[in-house]
């Protein structure tokens, strides 16, 4: 299954309650999808979030976090990881 | 110690070969910055890479990518991360 990080801006000043609520939306239908949202990251100074992902193709994790109300504003295949 | 995520730009087509390259550079100095590179993930169509770190701060950050050659287009500070 590929795997994708995205990105959203403008996610100033949010707290980690209002990251967790946000991701617990996704959480609760990427099943739907065939998604599932691994990790989230959030820089509250800069507003960016980054998250990873699992599923069948960008348009699906786009399709998740647009029906969270939180639309993606990139969305990477990242087929390629290293540690 | 604050995490960062830190993004490259014009990555287009490398392979996974010369990803796990350019990583093996930052973590050969990244112990005398005080950072460590967790993972980092590839779009070889989009060309960006994302590079998840440990590090005293986004200038240490900076500093080993640079040092390795590979300058960072972004580096946020993500204080938040959930699962």
């Amino acid at each position: 299954m590929p795997k994708f990080m995205d990105v959203h801006r403008g996610f100033h000043n949010v707290t980690a309650d209002q990251l967790m609520e946000a991701h617990k939306k996704d959480l609760e239908i990427e099943a739907e999808e065939g998604v599932h949202f691994e990790r989230a990251w959030l820089d509250p100074t800069s507003g960016h979030v980054f998250c990873l992902s699992t599923g069948p193709s960008a348009d699906a994790v786009r399709k998740v976090h647009e029906r969270a109300g939180h639309p993606a504003d990139e969305v990477h295949q990242v087929d390629v990881e290293v540690e």
